[in-house]
């Protein structure tokens, strides 16, 4: 099995999948290409319409998109144990996945993910109001679900590997959050498979300036 | 069980909820709720942190975001019938899904749906890249699965209901579609499901504003 995703450093989406496998140990070959290169585009125009990363090549299936690539590897390899077992934990896993799926545009927008770096920007209301929601969120995840292990719903689940990339933009961009979602975060970066990917992070030389937003610190 | 929705005529995430559960035939109770008023704020905060809808009230449960609410009646309702049968063409279909719940942005910004009018737009270079894309699309799984039913995977399915709002977009803009890809939204507009949806929104009287883009005709 393949993984394409991009520069580790940057590319968020590409967090999302690997850490879906990463982190339930799944095996898989990483294939690296670096954002908006002519190679980028050309490789995976094979694989996808879309020609986004990730993309998993599982024998002569191809699979794009984080969300869909979590699904499957769910469906085949982990036996459904990557959403939490319990039906109303499992859609509300969906639910909040869902909503980073499609939403937080303010985050997204206004603190590129950039893992390596210690920057500072000044944020807009919407990207204010979307952090405390994201603090009230797992604040309320870890209260009720902190018996059956560190994570959002305890034991690591895919829904910890969509919020991968907002615990490094909030660490990049020193956000401030709450006793409880600071805790959250802190378990998240010493995940072994997080910290994996900030050392190779680290070590990439290309810059991708849709990437270096804020003032560095 | 409870679908909360808002203005049929404007509310592109609510139609797909709403799909996923009526062309399935799963009884539920309709709520609708005006977009962007009071009640609809403050109903909303009750079931969801992002007060966005559809939200699916099912029991003491709570289920939002359209795909959230997708994969739990795949499971909960339709014994995992409401994606195709087949690995590859599931995936697929959660690929393609995926990318329209978090992309195609120029034909979500330039052509909001508004599904009793007649307009025309000036569509930018991004948006029509995004239209010749779901025309390749749509006409490629149609010359695959035909044999199986008229809808992109033979039989309706989940792919199709989040694809219903994009159908009425084409249509209320004058799209000029591929035959293949015009075949496949006559077959969705003749739904008995659209057709209801349809018809509601036009004896709905209120105007959202952000819904009214482009010029009449």
């Amino acid at each position: 099995m393949k993984l394409i995703i991009a520069n580790k450093n940057y590319s968020s989406w590409s967090l999302r999948g690997w850490m879906a496998l990463k982190a339930f140990n799944i095996p898989f070959e990483e294939i690296k290409l670096s954002l908006s290169t002519e190679a980028f585009y050309k490789e995976l125009a094979q694989y996808t319409p879309i020609g986004k990363v990730p993309v998993l090549l599982d024998d002569d299936l191809s699979i794009w998109d984080s969300l869909a690539i979590c699904e499957y590897i769910n469906e085949t390899y982990l036996d459904g144990k990557g959403w939490p077992t319990d039906k109303h934990l499992r859609a509300r896993a969906r639910s909040i996945v869902a909503d980073m799926h499609s939403g937080f545009f303010g985050i997204r927008n206004e603190m590129p993910m950039n893992c390596r770096a210690k920057r500072r920007v000044e944020l807009s209301d919407q990207a204010k109001k979307e952090v405390d929601t994201l603090d009230r969120v797992w604040t309320e995840l870890r209260q009720h679900n902190t018996p059956n292990g560190p994570y959002l719903f305890g034991e690591f689940s895919l829904a910890d590997a969509f919020f991968a990339p907002v615990i490094f933009r909030f660490k990049t961009y020193g956000i401030e959050l709450s006793d409880a979602a600071r805790d959250y975060q802190q378990t998240m970066l010493a995940h072994p498979a997080m910290k994996s990917w900030l050392e190779d992070s680290v070590i990439e030389t290309d810059i991708v300036e849709a990437g270096e937003a804020g003032e560095p610190v």
